[in-house]
């Protein structure tokens, strides 16, 4: 039985966040032989910007589920703990919006 | 007498805000003169650069201090409320990270 | 007379990038507003990312006139100077994508 | 005997821009192992924001190679060869700083 306090909370959609990585993954194949084959640069660039986007909507997609699971449950426990993961939350929001 | 639950997340944080934005526009009033100087494109840029960090810097201020307030209150009287404030702030942050 | 080699890639642009520059400084002025009179974070946090994305286009504008310019000057010149104007661009270019 | 104006220009570090992206797509991989592991949203957050940064600096050399060899090429060139490579990696610029 699953304990829904301690899976993370990207669960529910694993499997969808797990076909979107390997997209990705497959996406960055592609850029391989695209430098491989001598695509032409901008080509390329064109194919890298899409594939940091589908990188984001991955990040994105993760972290509408952690705030939606995680940070609604420590926000009804309260305390220390609630304040934690909003602090953890707000830190990876900075670094993907950063990054 | 101020209702938690009626006034924005940020008041507590609001002068510190106001005091980033006036020297966001300070820095964007800096561009200005730098252009009308015909000051060298690539200095300009590294302060367009600096000014655009300034910026998402008051934003993540902004959605911390949403996510500690609004968030967290929505999540504690749960329901639709908490799932419609879940998703607002995912859109918000999906805005940042693509702006 | 404008020596073209002397002045900045952007003066022929420089009404347009000014009057950008001009909006962008009124919409900083409309987030302390905004702030000032309490507004709901999620829609200060709209008017920042539209701001962000205006600041972006003033970005994107001055380094395609320095492109077109500067840089192209430059490469028709030819030697180290031309090396190190694509050196700065690039650096220029990095800094913005990752602001 | 290469041709200097056929191969694209980011033929002299290929091997580098290849090994940066094998490293990428190592990356991505270890993200799908950490979802399948339940590894906590937050660390898989963090990875992927190394993850984007790290497709951003293969972008960046990509773009730094283009116009030190393409575009200084077309600039000496000149003609409408020359705008039209300054306009393409404009394009190319603004796709990456929006991504």
């Amino acid at each position: 039985m699953t304990d829904h306090h301690t899976t993370p909370g990207y669960s529910d959609d694993k499997t969808a966040v797990l076909k979107r990585l390997k997209r990705v993954e497959g996406q960055v194949r592609g850029l391989t032989r695209m430098v491989e084959d001598d695509t032409y640069c901008i080509d390329v660039l064109t194919q890298v910007s899409a594939t940091t986007k589908a990188l984001e909507a991955v990040a994105l997609k993760l972290l509408d589920e952690h705030l939606s699971h995680c940070v609604v449950d420590a926000a009804r426990a309260g305390g220390a703990e609630s304040d934690q993961k909003i602090k953890e939350a707000s830190d990876a929001i900075a670094r993907l919006v950063r990054s």
